[in-house]
């Protein structure tokens, strides 16, 4: 029910996904909807509906996670619970889902904060940036998980054993930053975490495709990824400009136009864009508000590939080894205590689960949209 | 001395500052070869030269703000003190510059830490972005004290009585973003500071030209610049393959070449770079390290503007505003006490002045170059 071309976009993104890529999809929303655009593509009984009664508008925060318990995403998520569904995918309100599936899945054992990972049209392949918005202030250790994180995303999204990892920072020295990635850095280049760290990257390396992932804050990765979405669009603009203002050059345009609308489509965010929540207790992707079917069926394959590569399994292992190996250093649990390490005098005791259907009140903060 | 072209160009510059702008420049570095130059323009006795013995190479940072005393940015700092120069123009390295002349020429009175504005290449007019990497961790009052630096700087720029200011922050919402910022936005929304301001921005923003003044702390600030630039490197390197990848496209290309070329020179970093570093006693005019003899004379016109704009008293003025009308949410001096309000029971004490010649411990911290 989420996007700007709700319902009608997603279904047939999700119709695609089914017939062409052998996805297997549930579409969670307002069933008499639902069944009526999958009539008018000849697909009833295709697919299975899931009733939701509420639906995130696309202008709703974090707060909407509790005040509508039966959003379809809060139903979708129930399904991933249930184990009715292995991953969940939306173009629905990003603050929205974030907050709802955070609520709902809750954060995967041992892993401290979530992240949202995108991927940048780097060339040859592409990079991985994260956190992109969910978690805005995070500890030095968060960046080691965000690391952990990242490094088994691109093992199943590129297939690489071992992606290297760079920190998004303000300088190539190791002594350069804020604290937090000072202090990061110096966690990273210590060693014995099971990642293959190259070191601080910088702004201008983000579309270099230096390294496989980039790592930061939700802060600096969400500006970080705004600015160059925003910078492509204004570049794009002013060439469109340059090469229309004059007879010759708009003779020069028409002979140029089909590969620029190639590099255009490659750099633009709406067929690029998204991104994928990690660190829950299930796959959430989270496609581009202005997705359109096409980028619909890419999102569910891959939802499919990252349950079919068990990116939850993945992350877990992965952040074990950083967790395991840099044990002295965990001073405080900033989760709930059930990591399973021993109690340590500095730990703060274990909170009570917040009922169900209970915002978590340390966990609730609104992530942004990236 | 500074600068990948020093100092052939930076003294052709700055004879030309001289001779087309009637600016007075005094120029500090090796006399023998400064002399040798100006010979070669025939411009001996036309322009003062300052003797330094030594000078920062393009690789040092902060470290060599006090292992080279003499330096020739330490020297002119020392003319600036001495009230012989007005304001300082550097094209070598970020790091040093700014360590340097935080160590000579102190933190103006009242200024809890410098930052670095750039301009950015808008239309209609340019936005000033700073701080772009002096400052990296920065406290919630230091943001709402660069809003006060950048709309002194923007009035004297960009002519303008009220420039507006935007919070670079993820979310255009006031709830939104880290701990900083969410308060920064508190305090900026409260009102009562004497600027004008506009609410938060976000990375897509940064080349809109919404506001005349966007603020960030010095990391991010600095991540989104280099972002910036990174992604117009890139966006060009590929409009450029795209334009060329075909004999009808290269037909294109060639009826289009100038109209490019001007906007590849429009957003080109290197072109408009630089930054000034502000918040100091003096002003100092950071000119890009691949600065040519252009750049060099259009960095001494903006020296010479600012300083015939008194931004320094500017400057002062309008933190005043902001510290007097804020007074009560001051709850703790960053800086030594001087600051002329009365001491209140949470103040840290005064810290003893350090020797001229010894790095402050707690303000010597490496800045990024931007």
């Amino acid at each position: 029910m989420g996007g700007d071309h709700a319902p009608e976009e997603i279904i047939a993104g999700a119709i695609d996904a089914v017939a062409e890529h052998d996805v297997r999809v549930v579409l969670v929303g307002q069933a008499p909807r639902i069944r009526r655009e999958l009539d008018r593509h000849g697909a009833i009984g295709k697919i299975p509906i899931v009733h939701a009664e509420e639906a995130l508008d696309m202008g709703e925060g974090a707060l909407a996670s509790w005040r509508k318990p039966r959003s379809s995403i809060a139903i979708a998520c129930h399904l991933i619970r249930q184990g009715r569904a292995s991953a969940l995918v939306s173009a629905g309100s990003t603050a929205g889902v974030v907050a709802t599936s955070r609520l709902r899945l809750k954060g995967q054992q041992g892993v401290l904060r979530p992240a949202i990972a995108v991927t940048l049209p780097t060339r040859p392949r592409p990079t991985i940036l994260l956190d992109a918005g969910a978690t805005a202030d995070v500890k030095p250790e968060g960046l080691v998980q965000f690391a952990a994180l990242g490094t088994a995303y691109a093992q199943i999204l590129l297939g690489l054993e071992r992606p290297t990892v760079g920190l998004l920072n303000i300088g190539a020295e190791p002594g350069k930053g804020d604290k937090v990635a000072k202090r990061a850095h110096e966690l990273l280049a210590g060693g014995g975490h099971g990642l293959e760290f190259a070191g601080n990257v910088e702004g201008h390396d983000l579309l270099a495709g230096k390294v496989d992932v980039i790592v930061a804050d939700g802060f600096t990765g969400n500006v970080a990824l705004k600015t160059m979405e925003g910078t492509i669009r204004t570049a794009f603009a002013e060439v469109r400009d340059a090469m229309t203002a004059g007879p010759a050059a708009r003779m020069g345009a028409l002979l140029q136009r089909r590969r620029l609308q190639d590099l255009r489509d490659r750099l633009d965010p709406d067929t690029y864009g998204g991104g994928v929540l990690l660190g829950l207790n299930g796959t959430v992707v989270i496609a581009h508000g202005a997705s359109r079917a096409r980028a619909i069926t890419s999102a569910c394959e891959l939802a499919h590939r990252l349950a079919a590569g068990r990116i939850v399994e993945r992350i877990r292992e992965q952040v074990a080894l950083t967790r395991t190996s840099r044990f002295g250093r965990w001073t405080h649990g900033e989760r709930d205590g059930t990591d399973g390490r021993p109690a340590e005098p500095g730990d703060r005791p274990a909170e009570p689960a917040p009922p169900a259907d209970q915002p978590e009140p340390d966990r609730g903060e609104p992530p942004a949209a990236p």
